[in-house]
């Protein structure tokens, strides 16, 4: 733990890079700004990787203001009235592109040193959905991902099969070694050698949205696991674990320990208890995060149709930024936190 | 539809059929016989294909037995106390193995005139789930994904990575040509030629299970969808989708329009209306095929804690056979069907 002082500076980093980033901001804000109709909700996240929490503090500075900046991005979209699927994918495609997030450029690698990319999108109105998983070679695998949602007849695709689909689509092509960075290298071969525990898990991209017209949508994007192998693929291209969203209930994304939110169909489990068990978004959340899944297992952001828009983790951090058409606009590194009530221990 | 006497001798045939099995059966059945503790349940369905119901009788009464040969497996090794896991594994192995259903020999053709296969197992008690999509050499895929659930630290592997999975844990391997039968490389050509429309949809295999201890299981296994393109893959390995059990409230196995399940997170809205929404286990299964999912789409197979072992589809065909502890002892081409209300039609 840090002592108070350096505690202090460290708060006094955060207030000024936020300040900093305000000031940049308000201005295209305030143009963008165009009377509401409908309520709309966004929220982000960046994963729940502790590794940032451990970052010095103006490294931190940089992760937050990237959510910040990804947030004004689709609360623009949002208030010029755009739909809630455009703007999930246009503010993953902007996380993706980000070095700092673990998704697109800045994804981390595989057992091999490579790097395999999953996303999935989803469409609340009909629940159209797209998913790609173990694609090596897509700039934007987003970008792929709704061209199977739109284009394709089928829902789930993977591997080099995906790739022949996006030659075909014309999607953007790059090498491998595009998406690397030289501090996931390095994690990678700590991890490899043994030499360090698998920090990076989770660091996932996501967001979810309510347009004015009352549309939900989700998309997530991420490299997966440090060191993962054998063709693994998360949560985060399975349409009802990693994603969800339906305009009767909300939209999730989640970021986490892939296998417990597949284990537990975790992001379409917040829509059933909404649904069938005629909860409020946060006490659904409540209850996925505190009572389904594991402890310390990751977090979710998630919007209903009412505009409240919400980011919780049962993780000491996740990266995360919300906003909303009744004035929310927030972003940090501490989401709401649930925990599983402690078992009473012996004396 | 077929003359009043055409259905006669239809009927004839498949009692026919019926005694001779039950002959067979009934000497094995009584020999495995021993005092039952807590209740058991079984159910297996071996697709929805609308294929089976065009066949020529005899043909057809070889569908049947091959499910009735099936589920006296399953209920002799449950009877044996043996578990859940354990019996819908070996249930959906010998579906596999048996050219006449789309999973492992016999699987349909991909658009190249190859065969990728698909499969997921799923153990209720924790949750722990194996899923495998896109290989090409796994003699049995179900295996391949029990291998999963066991060994790996991942849930879910797909294409080459999952093969050398494979190779290094000693499952099985064969070359892609062993799956092929002549009937699914004669769908194939029509299909490709546009001769014929996609006719071998859903007839998917899968087992759900309630063994003696309480505890419950389900597999699925697939070759998919004849001519499916670009490392397509269905709800068959999406856990959730296709497959679900959790020993709280059901095991669910899925058969149909795989698309339509993803989109639904069909099996998993199952347990969460028993759970979050205190349905039973029909009212469960009829709300999410009556109502969820799109008539025609397909059909499912489900056994609850309490010893229930329901087939429900909204097709008109899905093979299937049940059993329990209770004396239910049935198979046959005709589930219950489930339709969505009728809208009126203006006069």
């Amino acid at each position: 733990m840090s002592s108070r002082g350096e505690r202090t500076v460290e708060v006094l980093h955060e207030m000024l890079a936020a300040i900093a980033l305000v000031a940049t901001m308000s201005s295209a804000a305030a143009r963008a700004e165009v009377p509401a109709e409908g309520p709309w909700a966004l929220a982000i996240h960046g994963g729940v990787s502790s590794h940032v929490a451990e970052l010095a503090p103006l490294e931190r500075g940089r992760h937050l203001r990237a959510m910040a900046s990804a947030l004004f991005h689709g609360r623009r979209m949002l208030r010029e009235g755009r739909s809630a699927l455009d703007t999930v994918e246009a503010v993953v495609t902007l996380l993706e592109d980000d070095p700092l997030f673990n998704a697109g450029k800045g994804a981390v690698c595989n057992y091999e040193g490579e790097h395999d990319l999953d996303a999935s999108i989803m469409d609340g109105r009909r629940h159209d959905s797209g998913a790609v998983g173990g694609v090596k070679h897509v700039a934007n695998p987003i970008a792929l991902a709704r061209q199977v949602l739109e284009g394709s007849r089928h829902v789930f695709l993977v591997g080099e099969g995906a790739e022949a689909f996006a030659r075909s689509r014309g999607i953007a092509m790059v090498d491998n070694a595009t998406f690397a960075t030289p501090s996931r290298k390095e994690a990678w071969k700590r991890t490899r050698d043994r030499q360090a525990r698998r920090s990076d898990e989770g660091s996932t991209v996501g967001c979810v949205a309510l347009d004015r017209d009352g549309h939900l949508a989700a998309a997530t994007s991420t490299g997966g696991l440090t060191c993962k192998r054998w063709g693994r693929v998360g949560d985060s291209p399975c349409v009802g674990a990693g994603t969800w969203a339906d305009d009767r209930s909300c939209a999730v994304s989640c970021t986490g320990i892939g296998e417990d939110f597949i284990r537990n169909a975790a992001a379409h489990s917040v829509s059933a208890l909404m649904r069938f068990g005629k909860k409020s978004l946060r006490s659904a959340l409540r209850r996925v995060l505190g009572r389904e899944l594991p402890d310390d297992s990751g977090g979710m952001v998630s919007v209903d149709r009412r505009g409240n828009a919400l980011a919780m983790s049962n993780t000491e951090t996740m990266l995360h930024a919300v906003a909303n058409s009744r004035g929310l606009c927030r972003w940090g590194l501490h989401a709401d936190r649930v925990r599983r009530p402690k078992k009473k221990v012996r004396p």
